[in-house]
């Protein structure tokens, strides 16, 4: 498809508002050295090309067919491209599933798996694949060739960032209008461009997905190999729906997406500029080997702008060590410069002294990334960057605003020069820290398998119906096969066998009701705790069987679980819960109103590896209570992670379980414990 | 200053290198009216006009001298201006405390206070004031004439906005560079642009603040006239004194600045960005009457971008009334288009529907905003929303990306025309939040002098020492003068006075121990709850003070406070700091966890309004569990907001508490009660 050396336009025109002309007019401009093809049935002559009457009559062989006609005529070009075997099509036309008219849509994908013809549309603005000089795109040709590949759902989208990237000399590599895929998807480009050359990045915008594995396995494979910057719009129907859920009432399907794609190795960008600033700083920076940064300017509230989002950004501006002090006092800088980081030349512009800085920096090993934050007229600054860069090691990045007209033109060059250029401080920062994350998932991936489990994994069936959930002695028995940890316990059927099994695993205990009809136990009255002696449990048991009768009248009652009472500590929560999209997920959070009211959850697509897990646990606002917060104990962190990793085999491999909670986990000094459970049993 | 008849120029030059020739080439060239008088010593001619060897060799009067010579001359500068009676100087030398003279600026300070000569700097890029036409700043010579007023502590930030404006079509009423501030500081500009006509709206970028009380009234009463949005940067090292206080330790002086800015009516920008898209909006909109908008674009993904960040920014995407939708459907739309808020005219890019659909929803008031979402080339759009802002009352915003040439040429002319447009659909929803949040303090703010209690204040001395701890006993007293409801309770020199007390009182009980020298009385075991029987506290007094005495061997004790035990209730906390800048702040939160770990806090300066109390109170994260979480009975919000009132009373009357902490109080259904008190006095 992209690189196709020849192209028939189904529907070329030659009236200038019909896509039909804009489109063929596209591909002339954007200079395209194959074949074209224009195919109308007047056949004549379209912008000065022959114009044949249909795709039969064109004598040779084409590699791809761009289709503009109506939607009801499509299904039969296709028909006709497929036996002309014409390998791909790119159809624009619309009034398709948008329309109501999912029954065409259905045919172009039939034909397309009849027939082994690759679709890409329909509904769509185009391609634009500039290594080949192919704009199939109505609108606007972008001919500024540069590192980065648009895929987008959007046309807008993929208008704007190439538009965007030309702009400023960035460029682009390509740019995907991926529309109602009917046959190829994200997935398949995602494919395409992690081994194309030509891309050093690709930047993504998606509204919706079709096979949410395969995308993370694509996506996954893709950021092994290069940088992928991920914008997800829409918060969906599904999402809401899996909000309903109890442990996923806080899981917007966009914060499991964005844990998806952060699992994955994709950087996740939360609005349009931010996907163009991180695709930008990974299309062109040099991989970052750590996260300090040293920032000169000539200007102290720029130095400033970008030390107060440092924190934000996960970066590190580290002290200058006195040894390099000492160096820089040896350069000629004027007497008013600030020797700390961020530096502050003192309104000195001369890009030497930059240079001269930045050299010494590097030498010194005082940071992994140079940031050359420009507030001024940088006379000099291309050449200046072009020379730095050549002598060190470190990743630069430039800022630069507040320059006037030297400004306007410089950060064009500087940019095409191959460095990426910021329109403000705030907007470097979080481009370099996209590539400082981006580094260290490349560094850290290879340690262990992590999430490529994923890849060996089947397409997950939702369709598994409502499902019902366990009594918690049924629970505890899958607990017990993946050595979650849960109280020495027995069932009892009456308060004497409770009796027998709290002195046989010792004092104090907690009763459970066992009912297949009460599902949350404390609000019937069903939970007793601190049972001390035999009397104790005796009456408690009578008391608590009474209690459950009283409040849930037509509840038939099994007995009572017995559990050893477990030691005081910390609570959490783990769940689980069937993503619609992504299939089994797993939730970490601080229990009880941490959850519910502050949201403080991590999110992972099942299966996970250690790292994920480790990640998981940093990742919420109240780890810091985990480790020993005034005082208390630190928690048993390795035991937590084994306990996440055994819940993330347990839903792996348990395809029956849908949904599961371990509401609260205790966590101690030593060892953790899960005091409560409840699963939730896919319908046969 | 600003509207000088005349200006001289002492340092002027004809050597293009110098700032002395930049700044008058830059008068010149901004086509300033008024008399120009260079001053040399070498007098002759100096870019075409007449040079004068000294101020005094001047014929006419001068109305403003702009000072370039080097830092040691500019004191007999000033003393020359003032013996010719100039009012004001802009010293645009650098060299003083930034190059460690202060006693060169302590010179400058004296002279202006001796003559009464105003001086704006030193070390600044100078002043730009459109309406007069007088552009006093070497670079750069901004003449877009527009309603945005700039005040910037650093040269960078103004000249960075400037351009910004000026490009985009927006234009500039007046830049400030402030520099050093011997003299006029950002009160005295917020002053002037406050009741400044060719301003209409303000936007600050602040380093740091001399009076910190001066500020906030000037902010306030510039709010109450015109739109301020301000930009603070820098963490301070008074910050992070601030941090190490008990209650304070959130206090990063940020969150503090933040809340005081808000507080006054300002909007607080985090970034640069967001300060002049803020500042765009609020200068250009019709003030919004609400929060809800009706996104219109002819792009999918634009109204996708925009719907996603809604909750974000605290604004509101309607669903279409089902007769707004009846009256749609007449309309001649295309078949394609989705019939929903955001409203995706399917690819349609004629701009009449636009303004059809504008026109509609304004006269069935579907929204109070109309934001124009344009993702497409929108040919003829400028004229359509001038012809739509003139029909509607609605207030109008643009989005304008991917739209190719025809938006590069339009969005300017839009902006021009007097409308905001960004460039990016987020970024538009940034703005239109600004406009309608400042709107809604217009709104609310006459009903309630609140804040503005701040006028009469004195400037806060905070030179008071760093104070001691008052036992607890002697704490309450201040409580009760305050009617703070505290438990009931007794001073207990005795096991045995103890238990007459709680007999007196109602058991159970809570006993404190008192002691100048236990400030952490749980550290030591200096506290036990749940007494129910005299026996109970005569054991648990005893026990209590052998606890402290082995804890604390060398404490003095007096004795303790036996005191009714409250029932039970959700725990907040309520505490108040003097911070550096702006004096007594109250700081309100969930306690414990939330506060030190979770940081869910609000703050704002004292004193307080009830309707300062409500928001605070709103605006913790944890606020749900306040109002009935899961079936909690709701808490008693109107006695909280007294609460805090009262400790806002109470710390600005009794100017000796210099940090008070209330922690916890206890929220019941019926009441809140304060159960520990911890309070320090000034040193005298």
């Amino acid at each position: 498809m992209f690189n196709a050396r020849s192209v028939a336009l189904v529907g070329a025109s030659n009236d200038p508002h019909k896509f039909g002309y804009m489109t063929l007019n596209s591909i002339i401009r954007g200079g395209y050295k194959g074949q074209i093809y224009p195919v109308n049935a007047k056949g004549g002559e379209i912008q000065g090309l022959r114009a044949y009457r249909s795709l039969s009559e064109i004598p040779g062989e084409v590699d791809l067919v761009v289709v503009l006609v109506p939607a009801h005529f499509v299904p039969e070009v296709l028909r006709e491209a497929a036996q002309k075997e014409i390998p791909g099509a790119v159809v624009c036309s619309g009034g398709f599933r948008e329309a109501g008219r999912i029954d065409l849509e259905e045919e172009l994908k039939s034909i397309s798996s009849r027939y082994g013809i690759r679709i890409l549309g329909p509904n769509i603005a185009g391609i634009n694949y500039l290594p080949n000089k192919l704009c199939s795109m109505f609108f606007p040709v972008i001919t500024t060739r540069g590192p980065l590949a648009i895929v987008s759902q959007s046309g807008t989208v993929t208008n704007g960032i190439s538009e965007w990237a030309a702009g400023e000399g960035l460029g682009i590599s390509a740019a995907v209008n991926l529309g109602n895929q009917v046959d190829l998807c994200e997935s398949d480009f995602l494919d395409f461009f992690a081994v194309d050359e030509n891309t050093k990045a690709i930047a993504m915008y998606l509204e919706g997905i079709e096979d949410g594995r395969r995308f993370l396995r694509a996506l996954n494979r893709a950021a092994s190999i290069k940088p992928v910057v991920v914008l997800k719009a829409g918060r969906t129907p599904e999402g809401q729906r899996s909000a309903s859920s109890h442990t996923g009432s806080m899981a917007t399907s966009h914060e499991v997406f964005s844990a998806a794609c952060g699992q994955c190795g994709a950087i996740v960008a939360n609005d349009l500029e931010t996907l163009y600033d991180c695709a930008k700083a990974l299309a062109t920076m040099r991989p970052p080997k750590g996260n300090r940064i040293l920032s000169i300017s000539s200007s102290g509230g720029a130095g400033t702008l970008a030390a107060d989002v440092i924190n934000v950004q996960g970066l590190e501006l580290p002290k200058l060590p006195p040894e390099f002090v000492e160096e820089l006092k040896k350069l000629p800088l004027s007497a008013l410069a600030t020797l700390a980081n961020p530096f502050d030349t003192g309104a000195d512009l001369d890009v030497q002294h930059f240079e001269q800085i930045a050299l010494l920096a590097d030498k010194m090993d005082v940071a992994e990334i140079i940031f050359l934050n420009f507030g001024d007229p940088m006379v000099g600054a291309t050449q200046m960057v072009k020379d730095l860069n050549s002598k060190i090691t470190c990743s630069l990045a430039v800022g630069y605003f507040a320059g006037g007209e030297e400004e306007r033109l410089g950060r064009v060059k500087i940019q095409e020069a191959g460095f990426p250029v910021f329109p403000a401080p705030e907007r470097a920062m979080r481009g370099m820290a996209a590539a400082v994350q981006y580094a260290l998932f490349r560094k850290t991936e290879k340690q262990e398998d992590a999430f490529c489990g994923l890849g060996g994994a089947k397409r997950i069936d939702l369709r598994g119906g409502e499902g019902n959930f366990l009594v918690e002695s049924e629970a505890v028995k899958y607990l017990d096969q993946y050595q979650i940890p849960y109280p020495e316990h027995g069932m009892a059927h009456s308060a004497e066998e409770a009796v027998d099994i709290a002195k046989q695993i010792g004092f104090p205990v907690v009763l459970k009701v066992v009912s297949a009809d009460v599902l949350h136990k404390s609000e019937v009255g069903g939970v007793v705790v601190g049972l001390k002696s035999p009397e104790e449990v005796m009456d408690g048991f009578k008391q608590m069987i009474h209690r459950v009768q009283a409040s849930a009248p037509n509840s038939s009652i099994s007995g009572a679980l017995v559990c050893k009472q477990a030691p005081a500590g910390l609570e959490v929560i783990i769940g689980t819960t069937e993503d619609p999209l992504f299939g089994p997920t797993i939730m970490f959070g601080m229990g009880g109103i941490f959850t519910e009211v502050m949201r403080d959850v991590a999110f992972r697509i099942s299966p996970i590896g250690r790292s994920d897990a480790e990640k998981m646990i940093r990742e919420i606002k109240g780890y810091p209570l985990l480790t020993g917060f005034r005082g208390q104990p630190c928690c048993d962190i390795n035991q937590l992670i084994d306990l996440l990793l055994s819940v993330s085999r347990l839903v792996t491999e348990r395809t029956e379980i849908r949904e599961l909670d371990l509401n609260p986990v205790r966590l101690c000094a030593q060892g953790v414990m899960v005091l409560d459970v409840r699963m939730m049993r896919r319908d046969k």
